[in-house]
């Protein structure tokens, strides 16, 4: 950490500074400029408490972090590439994973359709939501357990794994039972009651960024499932709030590479949030396999007029299928260019 | 609702779009423009589903809702301001009512010194979070029950009312055992859970807007609350996240006149939060009352450096007597015009 | 500045980023960390070309300023205010200094009429484009010498001051010779040829922030103007572009107490475009005065519908008399506290 | 254009509205829904004139642009992709090309051996400025005409064709003499009285999206360009400012497809800016060339820690020679796919 004094920052106050970093059992490295002192604070473990603490004592300017406020998910902790097994699949290994199926289950007919059309064009594992995080009370809010059971036939039927979205710590048990993934939304990944909750649900978790998060703050909403003992986490970018309306987000494709530089976690990319528009789905894939992304999770719906929910950025089967064939060139350079690296890594 | 097909839509595609809107139980007007055709929907009742499916209908470029997708929240629905009581005081009436107090409740000594002195200075709510929604894990989480409980004596010994956050559906009874009012943090603003769950318990509600969310969002989510049996909601602006850095987060404080324009419910304006530096707040919060808020919440230690959370923008109890001795008259022209106004609404 | 090197910096990367240290001429402070090494950079003049060439430089992880960009616009160069004279007033000292007027000259009767109306309810200096930066080829683009002479008869008529925009430096010495002040608009703040010239035309300048403009970029863009020999510079905060559409732009009115710690320059609230709307102009007005602004520039039009620009935001010569009685009183608590302070200062 | 009345507006108001609307030339369609009335404006021609009179209308709530505001370069106005011609190349034709180089041209040695380098690589066409735009009066400005000659001793000695900045439209004719194509900056993308020098200086324009101009703005600044009489128009994504600081820009990756939907004039990415750091360029390049941009612009250096300006974002020759040849199968299945598309088309 690094304190930097104001200006005309009076001996007592920077005294007193030091004093503090003392007191928190750091050692003081003290740097006399033309203008003002600086102060470098040295010692292990975690400094916030010292920091938001001189950010308040008289004469500080600003206090900066040096370190990572995360340890368990930085690069840093563990260089290898974590993989996280899923019914059978290695997310983070040698295979792009491509999750599928409807924003939100809506009966048998639709959830069971999706699932064998998704498989049968190269989906690993059936999306589709039971508990919906509405911004209206008045919409469609899931069809909750009816929708967990019908999912779980999806899987009978199909053998994909499923991922379903948890909303709230009270429900985690139950859709623990039934997901091979548990999502977290983007509106809950600073909903640290239900983070908690997930650190102990035993099943792996795709955590998606916050509409406004930044990267640190997502690596710090995965540093508490991990710490609250859940080390199985894919990091999702869905696009980030900005002031451009003609995508309903913005995607934030180098936010892929800059994790793969800070964590070892694996990065799924959500091209449908992303976009919010059918028609740019399949060219937002496209650069989201060739930038070197872990998998992507695409909403899919046999009849997306007559969705419930998000049918504007859904694919029709049709739609998903061709994008499949068309994305099959880049999941072979992918996969090229990733057995390549962990071979070098000696995995 | 207005559809606008797309330029060179077909005839067929014109014709599907008004079926299906007819299907909704709307009336369809056809506008016949010389590039496009554009489609009025008329009708009573929520138009979310039919325009959703609309978005996702081939030929369709863009749906926009012309009605406002809330309902009791909204000026339309009731003209006359909503006036909140909470033990003896109006929030929304003649007074505007000043809320102050820790970031975190830490201590019975460091409590009790600050109810005691912001209660001479004005206030009259005490804030403290007995509940913490930290970016780190491995941050102080708050005294949970504890703080509670101190809180309470709090109250016993100054006659101030409490507010407080709830992070969970889980924790609601709970807290509104010990709350006046139940604050809903930014990062849960959308915490549809806990938000169907304060509908229900009773008491008052301060809901903080998302860091990143819209007015229009923060009206969605007090709908939740009256639509699930709550109509004590208090809507608070605290800063919104955008590109400066220069402040902890951006003070949009137009944000009250526009609410004031579509809602009636009362609007509180959180200056610590907005700017997230001490010396910053005082100025805010003049424009908050020369701008016409109905209160504000502030935070308040009486030293700041040892503070566990929030130092940085906490003033000492002292900065806060002469923020409120400086505010004394701008006050009274907030009064002048507040009494005016209700006497010509003839409240 | 302050170096932060990777924690698996070689000892032979940071020798070489000490060595390109003492090559610019400053001095290495070293601080081994138990992670990293982090090092303090020392001396005296402009650290930027440094700075740039270590953040390209193996091992550097990241490369911190410590000391402002700036110079001459800093509070720490010059403590007192700086009051700019324009036409016998003095903005930044001891009056709130009211521009009002249409954004576009558009008629002789129109400014006329405006000039009259603005005046009379108290505004000082009459704004008004000549030259207009449109979005559109197609919008109206000013009426160039044309307007500018009519704004000369309407300064002829009422003795008010002009201010108006300069969109390119091919026409900087033409507008100074019929405006008091020049403005820079917010699409031009980092036009930096336009800026040079404008270093000399011996007006002063009011300089608009841009849409997305930092605090410190809207400072370097001041520097700019006193680097190439203009001091007298007006900053003007109208607004910033975030996610939120119920306004025209963010109206960061934070920005006004944070250049009043950073900088001795006047500064000038323009609630028009801060909001892009007519209704709310009064209130943000409100909170401009009270918050501490040096003045405001607002958008007048005797006939707003019949405006060729911004007749949204424009407020009638009706409401824009009332605005000005109703903001009396805070006029009068903005200069009793401008008193008190000016001679506390000892000015 | 579609007018929403207020819900209370008046009968009067909702005449004048339609007045108005007859009197500006177009036909009036109105809609009585059960809130309020909605009035859909039917006419040709461009309808700013009469929406910007219409907001400012007593008993208007909104008024909706339903028609783009651009027209020349719209893909209703052309749908075939525009080639524009560089020096015996063609951009947005069957090759993905590479605009390569220096940010500053800094001496003869450096541009020549730079120029040598990219040529080798493939790069197509040779980057660097003459004029720079910098933040600071105190940083490095440019060598200006000695820069510009030095580009045209590059281009004698490499063929390269060559790409150069211009910031005034004093400096138009100048630049125009030696550069292949005018590049405009993001600060300037919205510098009128620049674009409508450009408009005649018969050279092609890369014109950059400005850093918070959302697409339909880049549209319209293209359209400056077209109306003033040049076609030759590539649009640049340069990244865009966002909350987000782990990069220098949000590189808006989706903006390639959306203009590829919108426009038919080339669209280029530029991973060097929109990212600020070396080690993300090659990931975001790949993301460009897949997600089918036309070309792209990138910062090349060889000695990047002495470049006078954005050191931390260029790479060596040889990171850009290894980038390329990674890219190679990349540029294959971007041609496959071009090629079957021009030849769909009937090209």
């Amino acid at each position: 950490m690094i304190i930097s004094m104001r200006p005309h920052a009076t001996r007592e106050e920077i005294d007193h500074v030091c004093e503090r970093i003392r007191e928190f059992g750091y050692k003081v490295h003290s740097i006399e400029g033309e203008e003002r002192v600086v102060i470098g604070v040295v010692g292990i473990g975690d400094v916030t408490a010292c920091l938001e603490s001189l950010e308040a004592t008289p004469g500080v300017e600003r206090a900066m972090r040096i370190s990572a406020p995360y340890k368990f998910v930085s690069k840093e902790f563990k260089k290898e590439r974590t993989q996280v097994r899923v019914d059978g699949h290695e997310i983070g290994g040698e295979e792009f994973i491509v999750m599928a199926g409807p924003c939100s289950v809506e009966s048998e007919q639709q959830i069971m359709e999706t699932a064998e059309g998704v498989r049968k064009a190269g989906a690993r594992i059936l999306r589709g939501g039971a508990f919906k995080p509405r911004t209206s009370p008045y919409d469609f809010q899931g069809m909750e357990l009816e929708g967990l059971k019908l999912l779980r036939k999806a899987k009978e039927a199909t053998g994909l794994a499923i991922i379903t979205e948890v909303m709230s710590d009270r429900d985690v048990e139950l859709v623990a039972e039934y997901a091979d993934i548990m999502q977290v939304g983007a509106r809950n990944m600073q909903n640290f009651a239900l983070l908690k909750s997930l650190g102990k649900c035993g099943r792996p978790i795709l955590l998606k960024r916050g509409m406004s998060s930044t990267i640190k703050e997502l690596l710090m909403s995965a540093e508490y499932l991990v710490a609250h003992g859940n080390s199985n986490v894919l990091l999702c970018e869905r696009g980030i709030r900005t002031f451009e309306t003609a995508t309903r987000n913005t995607c934030d494709i180098a936010a892929v590479p800059v994790l793969n530089e800070m964590t070892h976690l694996p990065v799924i990319l959500d091209p449908s949030h992303a976009t919010g528009k059918r028609s740019l789905v399949p060219a937002v894939a496209r650069a989201g396999v060739a930038i070197g992304a872990d998998g992507m999770i695409v909403e899919v719906h046999p009849n997306p007029e007559k969705a419930v929910s998000d049918g504007a950025q859904s694919l029709t089967l049709d739609q998903f299928r061709n994008m499949m064939t068309q994305l099959k060139p880049y999941f072979d350079l992918w996969k090229q260019a990733r057995v390549a690296e962990l071979a070098a890594a000696g995995v």
